[in-house]
């Protein structure tokens, strides 16, 4: 009894009201209705709520015959400190492709931290009418992967700490006693998890009473260097206050204090992990031998040397399978995994998109997100997203606005919060045309990677016709396939046709086949830097901190000079520096440390100093955000 | 097309096999099935999977003229550190009520924290055959209330640093200026929520720009003490080295650091005020007013004055809705908020209670379960829940166990993860009739609050019908309403159906308006801690810390001497002493420190040194939990 599907009809206002009003007057289709129409079936849904529902990775499995869908990546210039529209032409691209062109189009994207939500920036739904509803759904808690991953960090955290601890006031006898205790008839086992141990250990018994004290020894004493931990805690909230903390200054554990920090969530290995598994058996494995930091002889420390990698799965099992939802206009959209591109590789899941690819088929498109600006979501989602999955991209879309090309052309500075300069109100093409530059360098870094590249020019109402014609002709001269304004935000869909009709063309005419890395992994860590830093921002050369070189021979000796790189710079600029606009020059890059996400798969290091949890501003966005008790509709979100 | 609701037959097996091993044989039965054959509407309910759901409050509004069902509350005797089964006990009279006796018959019971399941002591489902399914869902996330909780703890305590430093480092003006920000035509305006302030500050000026010089910095500094911050952060994780931390320590920070900790979230205010709002309403009013700690003039500041209580209730909006799930024979359960019995209040939420009073109706049953021993987490379930909610409860069942009373009878220690001495495991008249006045002690103490009370005798396979009969005798003659042995464990609900009989009894002849709490709230705080510590724990008086005089000077002044009493004391013995077994006489109660929790509602002496964070043993439970990768099935849960 299968109902018909239409697609809900948008009764467009002027001026456009409030994201939350916009979000608010709609009523979601059923989720489930959602879920049939686009060919999934009901076993492998999991409802959570009316609107949102976990969708099974045996989807993949059962529909491994079907040809993929054409695969589009949206990415962006450097923006401004207000973001130039990238989720909001993810999903306003999708739906002028589902909606109004008729073709299945998949919008993959990341589920946004709760830091931002409560902070500055607001949620990340897309704006106007082009969002993923009910946004509130969407900006909260969702179907709590972030909160997993907290649960599932920290607990590995416990663990470190508490092991050292327990090291340090037991004998190996002792040790081995409780690692291993004896049963009512006097037997004892090792857990499986142990097992792994005791191979790494070269130990080939099976049997606990078998082994000798020497073994005994090895087996409990992970012996990990407390100064050498890089395993921080994690919790998804703006708290400045936790980039220094001491902790183990309790009567019991003061012995054993040490300096340390939290990162945000959504800054986590184990948020990497969940974007880059392609399997629940492959993030299983990189769970486990995640690395918390070396033992005093150097040798590194796994999740599964603590025991521990299994209990993280058992904790992820539910994040691992994406989460359906829809745009305004009944389109579908999956979101998963949710990592900062600045300081973590920016880019969602691949489950969600070979599931989605699958789903959307041979004539069906994907539009999946990867964080910020080009030179680091874009380079992360082919160097290291696509790297992982396999999959060949066909088209990248790059989105513009001529506000943030005429700060990039010497325009003041934009501060969220405070109204903009008249420069960027009214027409300035000697600012638009000095400041394109910036769009130009990204269009020529995507050809790189052997994709079509289609400019999108978000509009804003103040843009005068003539700058949009300047950049048109701007972009096709660097390289461009096309460059059309798109105008979603105002109009849905509708207002996308033209990008649609253009990212379809590109799709049409770009081999996957010549799809290529930056970099092979063979190269040493440095040189893969140093052509990131060259080719991608215009660097000059590379300079490292004494820490990073000392990082780069650690994790060269330990075996993992072969992972790819995984940038953490500011997205502000393509060089270190967030004041340097446009196309800086003559710069070298500084890299003041570097840190290896082995469970993730990529060598990590720091450029220039980023902070890892963000703080709040004076007045958070939270004072805006409530409940009216009578509707029960949440106020204030944005 | 109502289907046929047919109660699920369990196949006891012998002997018994894992919990999860039972639990994961089991299919549990779709739980819109479920809450439709209870009398929830569709709309009434939001699906979580295809197991779990949540449940709105509006039900306790449409069936407000319905008659309340029989209200019971199961406690127990002071417990050995293996628990004596009440979460068991609890779910299994209902399975006894309800699939035995054909009465409707809910299990309102807590949310278990993520600490104890990976820890020691395992999940909190239930066992053998008397459990909650699926019990890896209801262990893990099940609908994410907890981390709710700790994302809304933890944006509050982060909002407060953060204002403390920007009070620091800017004048009034810069503070207004950005607390009330120009709109682009020069306006300015108070988000609605500063009006609370406003009011708090007797300035009824509506305008921001008619406040003179005085008011602004009247408005803008808070001007809170930071060395009297009484708000920690917290994570659902036993991480010791979180008990001291120095926060504050990033380089522009550091001016501000100082000392404080992490609680376990279940321990959090937030908890407390989830359990014991009554409405969405309600709980907007009471995370509000919760008070971080005082001004430098000694003024409580609230969660409202720093701006934060709406977006707080918009984080818990979702989390105040009770998840529906199932025991194992199909009979409800409303499982709702965690907090813990000894450093917390101990009881499920009142909404949980109320929608399933409504729900059961005027011959159903609602089993509620308090924390611990009847001497913490009954009396506050009677002194605080009750008085919070106004309802009468009926009867408390009282969980005693062969074991626990021997070790009350000086018994040899117990220590979870070592094999039971001797003592306990064969026939020992002379140990039980020694230690049976720990159970009279609390029987005595449950008749003070005028409810009936049934002793239920939870058996094990080593307890000889001597020894039954004996606990028997000794409960009559302390004054039970009845005393039964009861076998679900091994034998699901038809294992306790003499069990349900007798609390069917009991309810029948309790008149609940005997009903009355230990004390009256006018009482000061000295008089309430007095009354509790003399009448239920038997102490000869109460001894209070240079510290603790102090605050209940402070909180006195503050106008806060009305609230209840919640005491942390260790649930091991009727005493502030572990180590004191049986009925503890001759002893004084050292209050070491007094808090207050203004949103929820209660003083909250620290009675001895109480951990508000756990810790890992050497071999934590998560050694054992993995998932089986071919079947998906999770292993070690326990």
């Amino acid at each position: 009894m299968s109902e018909e599907f239409v697609y809900p009809q948008l009764e467009l206002l002027k001026p456009v009201p409030s994201d939350i009003d916009i979000a608010s007057n709609v009523t979601p289709i059923h989720i489930a209705k959602i879920a049939k129409h686009y060919g999934i079936l009901e076993d492998e849904v999991d409802q959570y709520g009316k609107y949102k529902a976990k969708v099974q990775l045996s989807i993949i499995d059962r529909l491994k015959d079907q040809e993929d869908a054409n695969y589009v990546v949206v990415t962006g210039i450097n923006p401004t400190p207000l973001g130039e529209g990238k989720s909001t032409t993810t999903i306003g691209l999708c739906q002028a492709l589902g909606a109004h062109l008729k073709k299945t189009a998949f919008a993959c994207i990341r589920q946004p931290s709760q830091g931002p939500t409560f902070g500055i920036k607001g949620g990340a739904a897309g704006g106007g009418y082009s969002q993923v509803v009910p946004m509130e759904e969407f900006n909260l808690h969702m179907t709590g992967d972030i909160h997993a991953i907290t649960a599932a960090n920290n607990l590995l955290a416990a663990a470190i700490d508490t092991r050292i601890l327990h090291e340090s006031t037991q004998s190996d006898a002792a040790l081995f006693k409780r690692l291993c205790p004896e049963a009512k008839d006097g037997s004892r086992k090792f857990a499986p998890i142990m097992l792994g141990r005791l191979q790494k250990l070269g130990i080939t018994k099976t049997n606990p009473n078998d082994l000798t004290q020497e073994e005994i020894s090895k087996f409990v004493r992970l012996d990990i260097d407390p100064t050498l931990i890089t395993w921080n805690r994690v919790l998804d909230t703006n708290d400045r206050f936790l980039r220094g903390i001491t902790i183990g200054q309790g009567k019991e554990e003061e012995r054993f204090q040490r300096k340390t920090n939290f990162d945000i969530s959504v800054a986590s290995e184990i948020m990497a992990v969940l974007a880059l598994s392609t399997s629940l058996a492959d993030m299983r494995e990189r769970l486990g031998r995640m690395v918390v930091g070396p033992s005093k002889a150097g040798v590194p420390i796994t999740a599964d040397d603590l025991g521990v990698g299994g209990a993280l799965t058992v904790l992820m099992k539910d994040a691992i399978m994406p989460t359906l939802m829809q745009t305004l206009e009944g389109t579908p959209v999956l979101v998963h995994a949710g990592p900062f591109a600045n300081i973590a590789h920016g880019n969602s899941s691949i489950v969600a998109d070979q599931i989605a690819l699958k789903l959307a088929g041979k004539d069906g498109f994907v539009v999946t997100e990867a964080g910020f600006g080009a030179d680091i979501g874009a380079e992360k989602f082919f160097d290291i997203k696509c790297r992982s999955s396999g999959l060949k991209p066909n088209c990248a879309v790059i989105v513009a606005t001529i506000r943030a090309l005429k700060m990039h052309g010497g325009g003041p500075k934009v501060v969220a919060g405070t109204p903009l300069d008249k420069a960027y109100t009214g027409e300035n093409i000697p600012l638009l045309s000095e400041g394109v530059g910036n769009l130009a360098h990204h269009i020529k870094n995507l050809k790189k990677f052997g994709v079509g590249v289609v400019v999108a020019i978000n509009r804003f109402s103040s843009d005068t016709d003539a700058e949009i014609d300047l950049l048109v002709s701007r972009s096709l001269e660097a390289g461009a396939d096309s460059a059309v304004m798109t105008n979603h935000w105002e109009e849905g869909g509708k207002g996308a046709i033209d990008l649609a009709k253009a990212v379809q063309e590109a799709c049409l005419k770009t081999q996957p086949e010549n799809f290529k890395y930056l970099y092979p992994l063979d190269l040493s860590i440095k040189e893969k830097i140093e052509t990131i830093a060259k080719e991608i921002y215009g660097a000059d050369g590379v300079e490292y901190s004494a820490e990073a070189e000392k990082k780069i021979q650690l994790y060269t000796n330990q075996g993992f000079s072969n992972l790819p790189i995984c940038m953490a710079k500011t997205h502000l600029s393509l060089s270190h520096d967030p004041e340097k606009k446009g196309v800086p020059t003559g710069f070298t890059l500084p890299i003041r440390d570097v840190r290896a996400s082995i469970g993730a798969g990529f060598i990590y290091p720091l450029v220039g100093s980023m902070n890892t949890i963000p703080g709040l501003p004076t007045r958070p966005c939270f004072y805006e955000i409530d409940i009216d008790l009578k509707t029960g509709k949440i106020l204030g979100l944005s």
